[in-house]
């Protein structure tokens, strides 16, 4: 497994970085998603089961920011996908600069769908931009359905909110429609998809939404 | 509920106000307790357990630290502690400038137990001395024993490691020695208590080395 150690970006303008990556990427035809969450919310475990279900038909890298540790790229690995572990000097969030090592480190080579797994964190990732065409974000049942009153940005700044999970759901007090509700009141735009990437229930939605912004 | 708008301490040294706050507090027979975790850990439930079981015998105050919202300290007031929310302006960390703020805001007589609850952020916080004469950290079984190989700082900063929503390991494939093995290996002086504030399981020992630091 290679892994990157990285350290912040020394550049004028993250935004900048950001759109430049956003532009070279299209020309690539690779669709990169930053993929956000809390700590422990099923990021790596989504990922595992889109790669099982949709690998072959559309190519899928991989690039996983912690601040330690190897074991998600690993597991990532072990499914075929193309996969690097980036380590981020104890930062709390990805920028554009510190995305762009992590791709260039990978063979992207027929890849259409990159993700970017961020750091666990529902807070700071939300503040920079990291050149990515979609904000995907996490939210798993046991986090509870008040998340959106209390980190309202992350909410704003996400394109997709994937609630992760739903197979807990008779075990826990979170009302869906609820969070729904607040998470649209935030941000009207936002695509939702409750899944169980254990079960397999709701993944047909999201990957369907998948495939067509990978084209 | 009184809400108090932070904004970030503008001071030569956090860890000299750390050490003041610290000592001023212990002047007043009030133990800080600085309770970090990631979003949706479970740290109000904890918090309004402890209120529960213990606000008759040793007075408790809370400090609720929050980017957004007020539900936290509301529904610690409904409980009869005392309780302040305080907003960080979209920080993701308190530190001790801030923390003192929001507990002069609050009426201390008589209290013995002071909780701050800290932001949910398993990175950042971990950075800040708060003043607090205890670290304590939440992590919940939904979230996965591999967390302290991703987020070592947090378990080795805190003082003790609260494992919550032990109810739930039927749902979910956490192995509670093998996670305790992992944070020890980081932090061996780390006191840890699994527990359930929804049953009660586990609780009996953690008030009881409460009980022992708030005298």
């Amino acid at each position: 497994m290679r892994i990157i150690e990285l350290n912040k970006s020394v550049t004028a303008s993250n935004d900048l970085d950001a759109e430049m990556l956003r532009a070279e990427l299209k020309e690539k035809g690779i669709c990169l998603i930053n993929l956000m969450s809390s700590p422990g919310s099923g990021k790596t475990t989504l990922i595992s089961r889109l790669i099982r279900d949709m690998n072959e038909e559309v190519p899928i890298a991989v690039c996983e920011a912690d601040i330690d540790s190897a074991v998600d790229a690993e597991r990532i690995e072990a499914l075929g996908a193309v996969a690097i572990q980036v380590h981020t000097d104890g930062m709390c969030h990805m920028d554009a600069g510190m995305t762009r090592r992590g791709l260039e480190g990978m063979n992207l080579d027929g890849i259409r769908l990159a993700f970017l797994e961020n750091v666990g964190n529902l807070i700071c990732p939300a503040e920079y931009d990291t050149g990515a065409h979609i904000n995907m974000m996490i939210l798993s049942v046991p986090e509870g359905d008040d998340k959106p009153l209390k980190y309202p940005l992350m909410f704003e700044k996400s394109d997709v909110l994937v609630i992760t999970k739903t197979d807990a759901l008779p075990y826990f007090s979170f009302d869906t429609e609820k969070c729904m509700q607040r998470a649209l009141a935030l941000n009207p735009n936002l695509k939702i998809f409750p899944v169980s990437a254990k079960t397999g229930i709701g993944m047909d939605a999201l990957e369907t939404w998948l495939k067509g912004r990978s084209t």
